[in-house]
């Protein structure tokens, strides 16, 4: 369950689209590039493998580089432009890769723990998918376009529609009957894109994990997911004092609207849903204020501006009960205000109520959500919304007629914003090393084949292994490569060790208690017992 | 590095582009979709959830909508279309997805035990990184289109250009230095996808693994990864009398074909160079057979009949020395062919040799690859090519200038051909159970909330926790739903022990040897504790 306005871009600022035929454009990417690339030299500037005399050689070729200028072709015919990956979209760089690999790693985990499922689908999709939901607009984002053979299709913009899609798949129709057995708990954490023209800087993707329940009709599985998302951020270390959790239900506006005449399933003169048309203008209103909402309230559903002010009020209550009382005798046994409180009571045993707040001008800008929403924010208000979701409990029977009154809740958990807050928070894990178990180096050509017997030996156990692809006989050089790869333990094959049938280890990152080296030679058949060699040896010299 | 002649269909056929406008068609579809229901039902007969009652109701309203026909509309103004995911591709359910995880996982660990790092880049790129390489049919298969701000981008269809283009953004061009310590060894598994309109049931989508070595010249790289891809064969239990790897060299190849005057370098008339022409026809012979070869060679290349059938020939050498007499005195102290000779050398010493097979006549159809190439077969020869691969010293140059002269070796995996070989193997893991360690099931609504405070309990050890949504007072029903889920242990949550402040857990799976079940009461407060107290029960009845 996706909100688009949710992206924002983190790290590197995407630039805007390539321009075939503009000097003038193609010279100032360039610039950009070679500023980027004097930050990373700059970044590069504390490595040791950065000498100084490297690094002024390299920013004197920048230099030169930037003086050449003009055409749009560098040397050989390479443009910028073709090394760039399209507006918007983003390159994950080994090291870059490492750390979104290990948010994603929380991703599955957390889901795990919560007994869900993942599923998958393709990045593309037809176009009608998305156009069966009035009043929204993701429509007018997507990254549509019309292929060879006519198919309206799009790089899919949310999740949800496809996760319907798939469940009316396994769905009769006729009767409505889910052919696997409900509740389905399913996630996925698909990449998600928007074309956007207007505002440059901004990402034309995301990976978003959409955690969903199907077929759960009451507020236990909502609290379900929220627990799963309290629990994520437990995980990664973020409490509730840097988030929260605003809770509303869409069912307590309805309340609120229906008072003012706008009652659910009518339609405006355009044919449009004036309930889910009025969720998207409210939740504009902390973006727009409250004279614009009252404004588009009154152009587009027919309210008058003293309703508008009635209803602005009610969605500034700060409890539930507050709520009630605004709405007089249809907040007394109000089936959806007691959802909100059980929710709300519910959440102390889950132990997660210090994340969770009401907030009833909390909408969520998808129309297809009909009950309980919710999304988390930091609670310094620097950042977009970090996490959306919430019951849509009609979107299967839009997709698949009458019969198919599934009910379902979920939420989309971008990967940009929280990227953002964990590294606010210095949450993010040091992951330079600690990934390669063993650097194999052979002292000769000759010794290359032993070299590759005992990296294959030592894999053999699982171990990570970078076998030294070319055989150095300074051992200083050795040692370099081992050190650049950033490996725990180097093993050395030398002419003398291997006459003895050993090979010799150290490690390269742990001293001994008395600050010596730890070091073994280890017989050529004992490689798997190589752990248990080592840590005697460290034991011995202490 | 792909062949997008391996992809191949597994699981359902994928269907042709739906039509708008064809009633006939849409009558197609829905039988399409009714049988695969029929099979769906035919497979599900033998789990015990789907009564005999049960299933005959599902064919009946199966026919009924059969019967139905006519219009595009099913209820609710659903149409099947809506529900299928665009032409060519695949949904992944979490049972099939299970699976397809297991595959990911090989890599992952396979890649990890050799010391490569996962990079990742969009699946979108742009038009022009795939037409700078000359005489391939990639470019003309693309699932490309023009954006609406006029870029013309490609959902990806191979890996390749888009590492040399990360690479290349990590090269100083004026130089050639790259600025990360070489050599590279990256990995990624993307998503690869082609625009194809003749043949009907043909993937448009696969996963492919990609391994590359970046800035190593010598055949130690090539190795590495023959090396890699043997050890993912034996992990998932494929021997080398399933599967074997053929390996040829261009470099060899260009050998044979400088003696009948194709030089690499030299252009036809159409501007296309000459030799990577005539690898692409060669590498149809498996295909086209040595008489439309023969022909192509005259028509595209220039090549007399008499050269061809000496070429045809060579190919069919069946030893490293077998070719090197046939080249004469451009086969004594050849480097191509002494890369070769020490690649099978030192095979041995790596364990892989069983693997490896020459084969002169292998071309691989990427026109970028200069040196070694190989592709993995299976022996009886019922598959497409399970992996391909090689060197491709050329190509960063292409893109980058003629400073950009860097080493590079790499292969592609495709996801569906060894998973049909996993299935004829019989080599897939069962992934039907396992994964979820405890189903919590309240006895009533009441007692929802003291479950939930054990779910979160269990959950904080790191256990895989299913919380029954929806409470049921006959305990069959708790029972029914914990093993619907596949769970081990099933915890309930009922009155009589919540005041003696314990639940009990029973396992689900595992009986004592006297054929007992296995239950605890287990103190809320002695979660943590749960596994030593289950084995201690096992232990006790036995």
């Amino acid at each position: 369950m996706p909100m688009v306005t949710e992206w924002q871009s983190f790290g590197p600022q995407p630039k805007g689209p390539p321009k075939d035929d503009a000097d003038a454009a193609a010279r100032k990417e360039r610039k950009v590039k070679c500023s980027a690339m004097a930050k990373r030299l700059a970044d590069e500037f504390n490595k040791k493998e950065w000498s100084e005399k490297k690094i002024t050689k390299e920013l004197d070729s920048l230099v030169a580089e930037l003086e050449a200028g003009g055409g749009d072709a560098l040397a050989g015919g390479a443009t910028i432009e073709t090394l760039e990956p399209p507006s918007g979209t983003r390159d994950f760089y080994p090291e870059e890769y490492r750390v979104q690999s290990w948010l994603f790693d929380q991703f599955h985990e957390t889901a795990r723990m919560f007994g869900f499922s993942q599923y998958d689908a393709p990045v593309l999709e037809h176009v009608r998918l998305y156009e069966r939901k009035a009043g929204e607009e993701i429509t007018g984002q997507m990254y549509a376009f019309t292929d060879q053979e006519g198919a309206r299709v799009t790089l899919r913009p949310e999740m949800t529609p496809t996760l319907a899609r798939m469940v009316l798949n396994k769905t009769n129709l006729q009767t409505g009957d889910v052919r696997v057995p409900l509740p389905l708990k399913w996630y996925s954490i698909p990449q998600c894109w928007r074309f956007e023209t207007t505002q440059r800087g901004r990402k034309r993707e995301h990976y978003q994990w959409n955690m969903d329940v199907v077929g759960v009709e009451h507020v236990h599985a909502e609290l379900e997911l929220l627990a799963a998302a309290v629990s994520f951020f437990e995980r990664v270390g973020i409490t509730s004092k840097e988030v929260g959790i605003k809770v509303n239900s869409r069912a307590v506006l309805e309340a609120i609207l229906a008072k003012h005449g706008i009652e659910k399933g009518s339609k405006n003169d355009k044919g449009e849903d004036i309930f889910a048309k009025a969720c998207v203008i409210i939740d504009k209103l902390d973006k727009i204020g409250a004279e614009a909402v009252t404004c588009m309230l009154g152009e587009d559903v027919d309210v008058k501006p003293e309703a508008a002010a009635d209803i602005l009020q009610s969605l500034e209550a700060k409890s539930i009960d507050e709520l009630a009382n605004q709405l007089g005798d249809a907040g007394k046994d109000n089936p959806a205000i007691n959802d909100v409180k059980r929710l709300f009571e519910l959440a102390v045993d889950y132990g997660i109520s210090d994340y969770l707040v009401l907030d009833a001008s909390v909408v969520r800008g998808l129309a297809y959500y009909t009950g309980i929403v919710w999304e988390a924010f930091d609670r310094r208000g620097q950042l977009r919304a970090i996490m959306g979701g919430g019951r849509y409990d009609r979107l299967l029977e839009l997709y698949g007629g009458a019969k198919c009154q599934i009910p379902c809740v979920g939420f989309g958990f971008g990967d940009c914003v929280i990227m953002e807050l964990l590294k606010e928070c210095n949450k993010l894990p040091d992951l330079s090393t600690g990934f390669l178990d063993y650097v194999v180096c052979a002292y000769s050509p000759e010794l290359y084949g032993a070299a590759s017997k005992v990296a294959a030996g030592l894999r053999k156990t699982g171990k990570s292994v970078d076998l030294m692809p070319t055989p150095k006989k300074k051992v200083a050089n050795s040692f370099k490569h081992a050190d650049v790869t950033g490996a725990q333990r180097m093993v050395f094959v030398a002419p003398s060790e291997i006459e003895k049938g050993v090979v010799r280890v150290k490690d390269l990152r742990t001293k001994d208690k008395n600050g010596e080296a730890i070091q073994v030679d280890c017989p050529l058949d004992q490689l798997d017992k190589l752990d248990e060699m080592m840590a005697q040896a460290a034991e011995k010299s202490s």
